[in-house]
């Protein structure tokens, strides 16, 4: 290949430590990928830095050591996360959004990519120093923004199922009361997933009154590995006591009213 | 904000686009960030383009005209996928992975966001070209593979579900025969999910007989949207005559040999 110059160097650089967020490489990676010097390499990463940092485009630190190297760290503004909730507001407080039965259809909002990738990064954010070895989800609506979530803080997702699956091998279970059907269902967690004594995040789309939140937290003891972090898109304001606490939610939804065709929903206390 | 310098700009722009694949950004959008003229952002394209190109990173390509831009696409090369299928199989042929029953243990490896990345890529660059405008799967599998495609493709995901869940509204349903469970099953999809008359590319992470696929084809006729592709991470050797044809795999699973610890799993013929 032909050698490629200092700013290529670098738009190289950005373009493949941002594609793989919280992972380190040491320096010899990129001395070797661009047949240079280790010091050139250093400049290089300075260079990468002040343009990634200038753009608020996040953060690429460097740790020195034997074992050190470089990574890109996603970040997200607090003005840029404000901005974005609003607009995510906006697009679900329209009232075509209103099922029967007072629920709003949020499906191809929470799987449109763009959002949960940029979901992702806030949760990212936010749980940045949590330590989270793991992301934890329960199926369906929450995946992708665990997945999302997984990615930028480039650790593992885990799938809880509700239903025992022979592809999940041996699992462990739980009983829960969902806040939301009032029965008594059961989640499975294979016993593969997550050894014992590691640190978790769980991150889901919504919560009611927390009755799956607080079914997850129980597994997860089961289990014997550590919630560092609880993480939702969407809470409702009703029921006020919740099942679980220390928690973050996004967004909070109180009044859907069909007859008005009016959705309330808010930006957290916490981006206002 | 501090004007950025030549290297600089290139650095951001490819930063940015990467960051949105297959998303359509003006000039004009990157004069006003950069606060440089049409010419010069003309040039940064450029240079990005040479960059991204040599370094195998994907591609830059630039529409002329009125409602034309700059974009970037994901473009895996075969040597690139043949390697990532390598390391892949390699992953998945541990004897540890085999569960009673001859099934393998692949959740890990399918919800690894690196992994998962990589195929979206992957069968990203395979349908570039295909015109799918959403990317539709089943609930939960195939879920982490199909959201990659979807965001590396720049296309709504939707989610078949399982069960009727009162959340997605009005759904349309087809009864199924799984091919593993022999059962007859039911999928539903949203009656708001997908417009009639689109294009959709179907993602799963496995096919044995072809049922479920055959189900999610025959649903997608029942709500006249049409399929453009098909695409699984793995399919079974055996049965050979699968239910249904015009689709691609990346993998192959053979025999999983639970006597002698042997899990028999190859890349695809078109990948050697």
């Amino acid at each position: 290949m032909e050698k490629l110059k200092r700013n290529e160097r670098v738009a190289a650089l950005i373009k493949i430590l941002s594609d793989n967020p919280n992972k380190l490489f040491g320096l010899n990676y990129f001395s070797e990928i661009f047949g240079a010097a280790k010091s050139t390499v250093s400049e290089d990463i300075s260079s990468a830095r002040k343009i990634v940092e200038q753009m608020s485009l996040g953060q690429i630190e460097t740790i020195s050591g034997a074992s050190g190297g470089v990574r890109y760290r996603p970040y997200v503004k607090k003005d840029d996360i404000i901005l974005f909730l609003d607009e995510l507001c906006e697009r679900l407080r329209n009232p075509s959004r209103i099922i029967p039965g007072n629920f709003i259809y949020a499906s191809d909002v929470i799987y449109d990519p763009n959002v949960s990738y940029k979901i992702g990064e806030i949760f990212a954010t936010y749980f940045m120093n949590s330590g989270a070895e793991y992301v934890v989800t329960i199926e369906t609506k929450g995946i992708t923004l665990a997945h999302m979530t997984a990615r930028a803080l480039n650790v593992p997702l885990v799938i809880i199922r509700r239903e025992n699956r022979v592809t999940e091998g041996s699992t462990v279970s739980v009983n829960y009361v969902s806040g939301s059907t009032k029965r008594i269902q059961t989640m499975f967690i294979s016993k593969r997933a997550i050894p014992e004594g590691k640190k978790v995040l769980i991150i889901d789309d919504f919560m009611k009154a927390g009755g799956t939140a607080k079914g997850i937290i129980g597994l997860m003891k089961e289990i014997k590995v550590e919630v560092v972090g609880v993480g939702f898109l969407m809470k409702t304001t009703e029921p006020k006591e919740k099942l679980i606490k220390d928690y973050i939610s996004l967004l909070e939804v109180g009044e859907v009213d069909e007859q008005r065709g009016r959705i309330n929903i808010y930006k957290d206390m916490q981006f206002s």
